[in-house]
């Protein structure tokens, strides 16, 4: 069984793409300049730029949780409320990671189906309080794309929920940990899933999708820019070989390495889901277009498929609902030899 | 001239070692769990713990900054004072980082040479208006090894220290960003070094000599291990795809080999400073005996050396004082050539 | 009109009982200590033990936003949960100041009637996802006594509340914002309702019912109250003249004047509620035992009574909802002015 | 002996003018609007600006740690540096309150004689690392009126350093928690004393010269006032029965009490700084000009004087250095019984 992926757990078990690898190799010739200033970090911040197809700032930090809240707190004031989803990661997994970055800033959340934020609750949202000085200020929106139940923001929706974000004087994140699978699955451009709907920071993701520890902020609005140095700097995330970090970028965006790795994750997602949906035991919740698929599985199913080796969240959000995840380093294989056990789980009890 | 290292701006111009990035290459293989629940990290925090001859708990973070702040945010109330020399990188160099990672406590700097907190002064520090509420209230101890002057203290001075800090009930942090320049000068132990002396929690240096991105937080004081988890993880330091700090690790520790880099580091510093040492245009400031040299130069000499494509800090501290240092990757050639060159910068001004 | 009160907006629009100014006059002769260590502060603390049956410590400060806060820091990790009511104040109506006082820890709000927490939803919340490193950890429970709609928790109830926080480790605040009108409503000792139902730490409000701006924060935990000083101090909440917070509580307490008042209040609401319920086109909300009465009003009816100059918040939790709030300086001649204000106003609308 | 004001601590040990209390007596009238909506929050506000000579907003505060902080965050980004003399207020005496205020900011400290900053000092510190990330950024200027010492900035070294502070880009603080003091001591308009010279935000002491609790941030650049209100809010300061604070603040300022309480402290210090200048046993430390004295007496004079119940600090700040404060309510009396006592103990010690 050792030959095949059996975690469906999430995508950050899988490792790096070699490609990212040889990149960081190739960039580690003589002596460069730290902090950014190196050759490969102009590269990689060049190279983002023709990807989004307009002049931007990058910032390269370790892990999406310090993306996620230095872009919050570069654009929420520390009275200001963080309007996001309820099922948004910000909200739910990050230990108090925002507010952290931002003492007294608070994240205010809201409702929407398939995990996106429904544009009548962001027309409240963005009008709470307003002037209220006992109250926290809405300043900011967020929103994950894709989403954390694997359901895709359209572009339609996208831009409406940018222009009630603009209409009222706030600002707009988006949180990109899996801004590759919901791209490829939108078939649309980067500029017009982000700072054409009115994005003006995003977290954009690559650790998920094939490299080792680097994530972008990719500052659109580069009024913000300026300080983003500082606030970097000092919650400890500027790197001093960032060179490093910019060569995981160049590989991972070089010859569209990126857009094939997501294309396969969601292949497999996808190929999962369909064999998913020929089990009348088992039905999928929600609308996952992306990687992430949850499903309704019974118990002894799972139960027998754990026991088996297999890896998987289960009973986390809700009772026999269960998550798999795909990468951009699960096979076909993988997929169909996990698909073989669970029809033989589900068969099995059926004879039992 | 392509053909030398001429940059002795800092140690974080090198690269890293092959060993390191081959263990990186070494680890990518199949899924691994994540947050540090893989068998790399595991194995890393066990070489540690060998390397320190105690049971130590580890947490990799991507940078010093967090690595010192993490650390002293664990053992300093927020009201607290966390007492260093006035030399201090976190005195200096981290843009409010310390103040930032623990709201409310402040950093209290004391005198002594050589960047080595003087043991008198570190006597009236601690006591420093203990119980006064309008007070910043005296917590933490937090040396430098080897300092930022590149000087080192002995393991009485730092036990001198360490007991000093205990007798009054504050904790002990030490900064060891460049730990293996210190290790290796002394020829001692780490745990010497360390706990034996008093010190509850270090940030255990990679990256200057030989990672990529990989500081180790060695905590001895167990009763901090817990909390640290959450302080990690809510300051944005949890990386998902740890193995590959861990490698990082492994490839450091492997073989001695970070005890070689040290090792290669200081002996180039040693054959610099006996070189400068023969000029009398040149005086060596302090006591260097790391990989740092700080010294005083002749202005016309650092302008031909700078104008040359030499790189190196200067006047940046005090007029006409310049900063050289040396790193694991700086060989004997890089030296010699660098030397060659500053001779003839200082005859050439006398023939003119 | 104007020699009646005509504001039932809140409890905070009355002035301050006259025996309170005073005691206020009183204190002032000669010089005191400054910062609590005068004569009255000792006075008024003792006073506070003998009130509550236990020798408690005691801090004033002058808002109840900061009692409320600087109590939950004191027993909350910067990782923590603080757990309390979806109604509770300091989850609506603090602009973020849990957050600030205490950078990182969050409020996680639970489900009840009437503005309670229930202790099934409370069983829940403190098991959520404890040891995770990736949630805010459940570290403090805070209830509202009387609670923000105007019921009021059965010293059972809180005992109850009490026994599932003690049993998961927690620690237990009480706001009490209107702690004597909840304490006359029950007619118990202020022993029965706080630490002999697990409460830590009480924010004992007395500014709503007849001091100028003085709260303050009753430690029964003793180990909290060491770092409380500090806590205070760096807040910006150590007054210097403190001698005349002390004599604004020694007011208050003396002659059992704050229970006065709150029977005054109560008595008033219940009056107010007598003649509400003769009304078919009123209906009271909840279950209002305390100063405050929601309701439901006719448009027409609120327009008119508020066309009139009366005052009150009026759909601004739910449509045609109104809340109304007597205070101790409320009198039976202002409550019959303003319910024949009300009758008027329907049958006014019935003729019509 | 207890007829005199014996107490030469500070001046917070003074009690309030009964000017000011019969004001607060005054506006305990009736029902009034919350949270400095009333008519004399409003009056109060109009008063300062008709003082200051310019539409200026105003915010009440309990405490002058509060109003330091509050404006001091106001002007200064989280990363910035707030610069100010060795001996401020800000620097030694407020626990990390700064810093708890504002997460990551710093105070950076800058030498002067006579406890003001010296405008070659502050050329420096305005351009200290400006532009460098990994630095703190110069971005306030923070000075004290009267200052710590006792010794006053003329209005030509205010407007020199608000000048330096300009044009680099800066904005300017007073902490005026002895406004009065200087102003009278200068006999120039409050105006000259602040917006002619640049301050942007003023710390408007009223606590230590006659009212209760009561300090105003006075805000000269409107910019900065909007967001004010919310950061008063959630910092715990914006008091439900603001009316008292304005009413403290109307008794202070209404026929002039202000200038006349000051005036009367300047005198008490100014006879007892001549008395001592009789003693060559005693020598003045520095340039006092308001209303504190430090000087250097010997220890058997000051063991005297503390055995027969004078209290002052002493051996604080330097070994055998006493500070004595007066305060508006200090007498002639007072004065000529406390020299008597002086001239007592140093004779006494001779006959020895």
């Amino acid at each position: 069984m050792s030959t095949y992926n059996t975690a469906f757990t999430s995508d950050n078990l899988a490792g790096v793409s070699p490609q990212v690898l040889e990149a960081m190799a190739r960039c580690n010739e003589g002596q460069a300049d730290p902090y950014g200033r190196d050759k490969c970090s102009r590269q990689a911040e060049k190279m983002l730029s023709d990807v989004f197809e307009k002049d931007v700032r990058v910032f390269f930090v370790s892990t999406g949780t310090a993306a996620n809240c230095l872009s919050l707190s570069s654009i929420t004031p520390p009275w200001g409320a963080v309007l996001c989803h309820h099922d948004g990661h910000i909200n739910h997994d990050e230990c108090g990671a925002p507010e952290f970055f931002n003492p007294g800033a608070r994240v205010l959340t809201l409702d929407g189906v398939d995990s996106k934020i429904d544009p009548e609750a962001l027309k409240w949202g963005v009008k709470h309080r307003v002037g209220d000085m006992h109250s926290s200020q809405p300043a900011t929106v967020s929103l994950t794309q894709a989403t954390e139940s694997g359901s895709i923001y359209t572009l339609d929706e996208i831009c409406r929920l940018g222009a009630i974000t603009k209409n009222s004087g706030l600002r707009m994140h988006m949180d990109g940990a899996r801004f590759a699978n919901a791209l490829v699955a939108l078939n649309c451009s980067p500029a017009d899933m982000t700072w054409k709907c009115g994005v003006d920071v995003l977290s954009f993701g690559a650790t998920k999708n094939g490299t080792m520890s680097a994530e972008a902020i990719v500052v659109f609005d580069k009024t913000i820019a300026q300080e983003m140095s500082f606030r970097v700097k000092r919650s400890g995330q500027l790197g001093s070989k960032m060179r490093f970090m910019a060569a995981q970028m160049l590989g991972y965006l070089e010859n569209d390495l990126w857009i094939q790795n997501a294309r396969q994750a969601n292949a497999m997602a996808a190929l999962l889901k369909s064999g998913l949906e020929k089990l009348p035991e088992i039905s999928v919740v929600g609308s996952p277009q992306a990687n992430i698929i949850f499903c309704k599985i019974p118990k002894y199913c799972a139960d027998r498929l754990l026991a088996q080796g297999f890896h998987f969240y289960h009973s986390k959000w809700e009772k026999d609902v269960v998550r798999f995840v795909t990468s951009f380093s699960t096979t076909e294989q993988d997929v169909q030899h996990f698909l073989s056990a669970i029809y033989e789980a589900v068969s099995y009890q059926k004879a039992v």
